[in-house]
């Protein structure tokens, strides 16, 4: 049998430090834990942009729809800021999302308790929180048509179009109630159905597949504004929520940051199994290409690393090896490694981005 | 001179209740200021629903279109859940505004010093907190044609249109930069220009009014995700915020959050001058209708009350006497007057949302 298969897109700013820990980490997999994977690299982004003129060529789309998952770092930076909206480094992203079809995108909102202190929030609401959002990423306004900018008279007008079907709505319901029952059997969807039709479609769908093949998971359903508010006010009341794209991208990107561990957060997005049986995945960590520390060794690996063990559960069906990674980087968390971002007001001296990977290593 | 005209709207839920207090206050107005109102009362939300089947009735949306200003109770409740989506409660408040043409919805996040603890946040995150969010009203995806659920084939497709012109943007944006020259003079603009042609369009347009008309203020640009972030990581880097509908929706219900003043929070949404020179507006609360404490004298009518104080800032020129409203309001609260809500784990006897309508009126 041959070994599966990894496409790397490191990307833009600290994807590629960042990503070179995780290669040592695979590494470690091949040999101590006789999981060879066969890894290939590319380019995604505005390092694409700067070699083919495009943020994603056709022939890495190719690639990325033959192996078994790509790791993917970060897209962007000031320097592409200028480009037309067409050629951005973000619409490789989007591309590669679309066309793999990867519509259930995973992102844990967990604090790890040697980081509590450092969320915004008081210790006693993020402590221990574990949450996981699940967003639908291959449809709603991000993708729906028409879309544009045209003139009316002398007018400009922006247009986009939220648009969702029911088997797309269907589809990211069920892998949010899959998840729940393997946490806390919990589901809360999000939408605004008071204000959107496709929110109303987007409640009716939901509920539907839970009366029909959920019944035992617990549904709930909240306006995503309310939504946004519960995630200041309470968030350890969630389990698993599910909502839109655009509803989302907020939403998750807010419940990352009240954990404290925005360095720290990776995520999954998954499509439909291919004939092997595995679902078409993507890998990547929450954070951006932060621009700002870029080139200084100063990144921290951990949700670039815990990206991967994402992978090994969701991908290669290798759960316990998953835990093991997980449980390692916990380990060095609460045996003092920090990098830069890590490091509270009192400061202390931060190691590197490669310093932490040895850590992690060694832990392993 | 006639007196100037208001429209109470008390709707539903803790609505009437909170509304109560606010009379009594324009009735001090009147006799201790020597600042009459001519006050009439209507339906909206539910409780128009259930006597005209509709919830805002067309000689409702007449007399709001001929007064000075509208005050709003709040809107909704479980009863009416499950009513069609074009007679919920919501579509009355949101018929006001589109056909008030309320395009600025000011939606101030502030943090009362005494009540700084109650924020889920860390007291010096929130302490002093003091940002104006700027929300597009009337426009986007609320409004944008075409909407609805349709077949296609045997699937079901929820279809809403996030719209902007130009113009739309041009309107909101000067409100911005007006209350910012009236503030710290520093305006974030938000919007997902990375991922929507709207968002293009917004930034542009932001911009360019900004460099013709603002350019003695400071401008900056976020994508909302990031500004859901950055809300939670550090509200207090934010002045004036302009977004659109529905990312001001969550954004701005993220902030109050923030605040731990939920209860306390105003709102104001103006549209154009009518003929006398005082905008089109609407005053309301923050919080929405509180169904579980409905009818119990629990309800904190202070949210209700500086919507008033708004209304005698923005519509009747009267900033002093504002002034003198939200101090009073200051001073109740540094006594330690609490309604349920304002008591924290320690818990303490509450007063009544009646004392506390008397609280604010023995300071005043
Ligand atoms: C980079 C951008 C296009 C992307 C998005 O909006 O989806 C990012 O914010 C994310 O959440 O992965
Ligand atoms: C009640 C609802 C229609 C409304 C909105 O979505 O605008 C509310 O959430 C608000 O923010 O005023």
């Amino acid at each position: 049998m041959s070994n599966p298969t990894l496409l790397i897109l490191a990307g833009d700013g600290i994807g590629p430090e960042v990503m070179n820990e995780v290669k040592r980490i695979i590494t470690w997999y091949g040999d101590k834990r006789d999981m060879p994977f066969d890894i290939s690299e590319d380019l995604v982004g505005g390092c694409a942009y700067d070699k083919h003129g495009t943020p994603l060529h056709d022939d890495t789309m190719a690639k990325a729809q033959e192996v078994d998952a790509v790791l993917l770092g970060a897209v962007g930076g000031p320097k592409y800021d200028d480009l037309d909206f067409s050629v951005k480094p973000e619409r490789g992203l989007l591309r590669l999302r679309k066309e793999m079809d990867l519509f259930s995108n995973l992102r844990p909102a967990q604090c790890f308790d040697a980081l509590a202190d450092f969320s915004s929030l008081k210790r006693d609401i993020v402590a221990g929180l574990d949450i996981m959002i699940v967003r639908e990423l291959t449809s709603g306004v991000y993708f729906g048509e028409p879309r544009g900018i045209h003139l009316e008279g002398n007018e400009r007008v922006g247009i986009n179009t939220q648009r969702y079907t029911e088997s797309e709505i269907a589809r990211v319901a069920r892998s949010a109630f899959e998840l729940a029952r393997r946490r806390s059997n919990r589901v809360c969807s999000m939408e605004k159905a008071n204000v959107m039709e496709s929110g109303v479609l987007w409640r009716q769908v939901v509920t539907e597949i839970h009366e029909k093949e959920y019944a035992d998971v617990e549904l709930s359903h909240m306006y995503a504004d309310n939504g946004a508010m519960q995630l200041v006010r309470n968030p350890k009341q969630f389990d698993v929520i599910v909502t839109d794209n655009l509803f989302g991208d907020l939403l998750s990107d807010a419940a990352a940051m009240l954990t404290g561990s925005l360095g720290m957060l990776p995520s999954a997005s998954l499509g439909l199994p291919m004939a092997n049986g595995r679902p078409k995945a993507l890998y990547e960590p929450v954070h951006g290409s932060a621009p700002d520390i870029t080139g200084q060794g100063k990144a921290n690996p951990i949700a670039c690393i815990l990206s991967f063990a994402m992978a090994l559960r969701y991908s290669f069906d290798a759960g316990a090896e998953a835990d093991r990674l997980e449980a390692a980087v916990e380990q060095v968390l609460a045996d003092g490694a920090r990098t830069a971002d890590l490091l509270g007001p009192e400061g202390g001296s931060p190691i590197s981005t490669t310093q932490m990977g040895d850590a992690i290593l060694a832990a392993l």
